[in-house]
């Protein structure tokens, strides 16, 4: 179809120019006997003007039409600021309906306050709001960017099955039940973890994939059942290598979506220096403001309570925000206490704040001259200064002041926007304790390699085991996970009884993928990056359903297509499997 | 790890030099008291030798033990042709064993002779076959050319789900139980058909997608479970605008990974032409040899057999092969006769072979002199040429006569290496009759657009309505389909009740995407190209399995991972479903 060139390139330069342009009315407006057509494609709108002779054309013309106009740019008297095609107007001579439209159910505008779940129902239309669609294009390019960075480093983008077998654990698995294998199943893969490992084994050396992954999870706002991973893993790495080529690739994204030059290396903290200074493994490092350990302030105080946490082997922390004392009333202040003991089980928030050189809060009274003064050194508390301390075991002291730090950082409006702060969070734990089952298990999975240096504390002290796992943090965000993992197999072996299985166990349970380590392993490492949270970062959004084309609700709901729905029975009869009388129940 | 270069890519030009290598150890030989490795990793194989003093470091080395080896690069005495290597070795210096590796169940070498079930067991490293190694990044690059061309061309990629909703001819569809919804099931789709015409709808205008598709079939040699689709489609376009974007490229993928210039334009024949000509509506065009209805000659015939066949409507074709007629013996012929008379439910074949200028064969005695001097003049019969004659139905006669004309080329080895002929088969009927359901049914699906010149054929000759479906045909491949759609409600309701749906049985069917239909959508069409299609004819493989990286074989297993397997009872619990009677029974 004849068609000049998209409607929102159009520029003041083009004035005089004759066009043919195609779109969807987006807009229409009478005025006396003109007619005025926002006329929109992917690339923008532009404004149409039908004249005396011409509005006689589009009398019938309404709201998401599509039409072929021809017509002349002309400079508008009236500019449109708003518009990146506001400086001109389209004098239409020639129009042809392409196709008409019944009024759509939802509002087609950027600023609509349609309920989110009417536009998703009709998905399609809402597609093609302006923002919706360069959402979808800055997605395009990222994937492009990726693309192109690791192509040009050696990786070989290799797919891997989406029918997969079912893991032991395979709580969160979605099931495929066989036709020709009644009783038999396949799964969807959580990650392509497995097979990325095995394509080391197989000697691809560097690989990745732009993967779908599927997690079966109770619901959670910033989730969907399916999403999508840059997923990458290397041979004979460390984790310099491993980390060199995440930078590159993140400072040519940054640079080709937001022209944006990132840092040369991006900083590196230890998993336990992390949770000590922020409270957290994901620190958003816009703004600074870290947890200070106060507690040998008070190594002999008299206040009972910080001395009865610090006999418990608890820890005194402190948070100082700036020209925040005469923002936090007592109310506020009780708000956030309120915070912390719900979020995070800790037992009471006290604080200081200086004003007109005086210091005053809570714990004022029962402090004594020399802890403030020691406090006041410490922090380098000033006029207007508010000290937030918790007094508690550790890992509760430290997550209630990491989430403070950024409740507080967010009600200051001390973040600055358009500063991107990355950071590895490396050496995590090797193990957790869980209570549940009453051992100690992989915080990463059972493949991730252990720090050198403490493999001889496996079985002495696995608390105290470092990973060589990793994250990559942004702005607050955990952007992917890694690790380098085991290629060893005595040490393999020894992970496994550390956790307590018998490698015969570990065989049961991980099979063929044990087998797979026996012909020659290379050393090797990887990370799985979410891209759906990169875009929603670069975009700017925090609902994922902004940069997912076709999402689900937070209840697993695809309302356009009325998914999932019920079936023919011989549809189930095929597969040899029927539904449980609970459920037949349950739907009449 | 410390590393040079590829051990494949040194050359002649790299002598003297030293380098540090990492490989698996493909091969090994001992001489007296040198050691010859050959060292292998992803760019290729180096020969490394030890000398007196440095194979004692490699005593205990053997085959896929992982080695990183420093050493000076030597021109070798004995150069080794077949390897890209072969004019240098390495004289190893130092050595350091990675890992070591039990003997592997399977040799790993592109000539190996093990059982392709045991190579697929072991699918790990069968992937370390160079070979393998090489279609994998074969696949890669094209998906490079082909998202980098669209990308340039204005084409936007975008994900679309792959937990879908069921189609009511969802026969084919792997289903997947919700644990959220039991009883209620999603669907993995055998395209994104519905969503891409969605995008369209969406105005999204050019959209692309390199996707995973699935299609639960019956087994089948060349067919996987799951496959992948270079899915395009178009706003505001006709079939010029698609057979342009798609040569552009086909253009692009072969001067990219062939290196080889493809023609301007691919000639387009309209299906029924494509029929009587060849025989099928993906002919090779590699080699001539059309089929020549020859039904004029025998209008008055005196044998019975054609005149018989001519009364009943049939046809008499025939196809010459030159210098073929001292190649095919009676019993050849007779085999030839079997061929389409099981394959095709031909009734006989006849044919004639000119030897020293004298006609002869199964029909010479039943023809008149001018029968036999029209076919001689018609298909320019000259000595050592045979002619073989189909009179059937024009259907079986065409097939029959199509696949004898593709099995001659082969047998005869007429048909030309390293040459790629496309063709666009246009013009697909629109319906075809099914016996099964006494009815017309779509032969593509019913949002395909009829030609504008059928349309008011639709209901008084339905079986004479050509629509605006095409396939794209490579070497006797058909590497994509695709069609213009209907884009307009009216002619959509007329096609429905073509198919004997009323519009409220079209809705209980389609329900949302015909909805979506209301609110201005835009002509649009496009294509669906087979990825795994392009490779193997890239890769001159006729081995599905050899273009994916983890296939099933050809009932649909997974021997690596022993996929699909059965689940634990607490998995279909949560599920809502359980197996049937006859499916426990079967399994105990």
């Amino acid at each position: 179809m004849e068609r000049t060139c998209g409607n929102g390139t159009l520029r003041i330069t083009d004035a005089g120019r004759e066009v043919t342009l195609i779109g969807w009315v987006a807009r229409r407006r009478n005025f006396g006997a003109l007619v005025f057509i926002d006329l929109r494609d992917r690339s923008g709108i532009v404004q149409v003007v039908f004249d005396e002779k011409t509005a006689e054309l589009v009398k019938d013309v309404r709201s998401e039409y599509i039409l072929q106009v021809t017509g002349t740019v002309e400079q508008r008297k009236d500019p449109n600021p708003n518009l990146a095609t506001g400086e001109i107007e389209v004098q239409a001579s020639a129009v042809k309906v392409i196709n008409s439209a019944q009024t759509p159910p939802i509002t087609i505008a950027d600023d609509t306050d349609t309920l989110e779940d009417t536009r998703l129902k009709y998905r399609y239309l809402d597609l093609r709001r302006p923002i919706l669609q360069q959402y979808m294009i800055l997605r395009h390019k990222v994937c492009m960017i990726a693309r192109n960075t690791l192509d040009k480093k050696g990786f070989v983008e290799v797919e891997t099955p989406i029918l997969a077998r079912s893991t032991p654990e395979g709580a969160r698995d979605y099931l495929v039940p066989s036709r020709i294998y009644n009783g038999k199943f396949w799964a969807l893969p959580q990650s392509p973890q497995i097979y990325k490992q095995l394509l080391m084994i197989g000697g691809m050396e560097k690989y990745f994939q732009i993967a779908r992954c599927f997690r079966d999870e109770d619901l959670r706002a910033d989730r969907q059942p399916e999403f999508t991973q840059i997923d990458i893993e290397m041979s004979f790495v460390d984790e310099n290598d491993v980390f060199g080529v995440v930078e590159d690739l993140m400072k040519d994204i940054f640079r080709g979506t937001k022209d944006v030059e990132l840092e040369e290396h991006f900083i590196r903290i230890p998993y336990r220096e992390c949770m000590a200074k922020y409270g957290s493994d994901k620190p958003d490092l816009r703004f600074g403001n870290p947890i200070h350990d106060v507690s040998h302030i008070f190594a002999h105080t008299g206040f009972q309570v910080f001395a009865k946490t610090l006999e418990d082997k608890g820890m005194v922390g402190a948070l100082k925000f700036e020209n925040a004392a005469e923002k936090y009333s007592r109310k506020g202040l009780d708000q956030l206490q309120d915070f912390i003991r719900h979020g995070f089980k800790a037992k009471a928030l006290a604080y200081l704040k200086m004003e007109n050189g005086e210091l005053s809060g809570s714990i004022f009274k029962v402090l004594s001259e020399e802890e403030k003064q020691a406090l006041i050194e410490e922090l380098e508390i000033r006029d207007h200064d508010l000290v937030l301390i918790v007094a508690d075991q550790p890992s509760v002291a430290q997550s209630s002041l990491g989430a403070l730090r950024v409740r507080l950082a967010r009600e200051l409006g001390i973040i600055p926007e358009g500063v991107y702060k990355f950071l590895w969070v490396t050496d995590f734990p090797m193990f957790e304790y869980s209570e549940e089952e009453g051992r100690w298990v992989a915080q990463h999975h059972p493949f991730t390699a252990p720090k050198a240096e403490d493999v001889d504390k496996l079985f002495t002290d696995p608390g105290h085991v470092s990973s060589r796992a990793y994250d990559l943090v942004l702005n607050g965000y955990e952007l992917l996970s890694g690790s380098i993992r085991i290629h060893d197999q005595d040490l393999q072996a020894k992970v496994f009884e550390a956790i307590g299985l018998t490698m015969d166990q570990a065989r049961a349970r991980f099979g063929f993928f044990l087998d797979a380590f026996k012909y020659g392993t290379p050393p090797h490492g990887g990370v799985g990056i979410g891209l759906e949270r990169l875009i929603m970062v670069l975009a700017g959004t925090e609902n994922i359903r902004d940069v997912v084309a076709f999402p689900t609700t937070n209840s697993s709901l695809d309302l356009m297509s009325d998914a999932p729905n019920v079936v023919e029975q011989k549809q189930l009869d095929v597969l040899g499997i029927e539904l449980s009388e609970k459920t037949k129940k349950a739907m009449q």
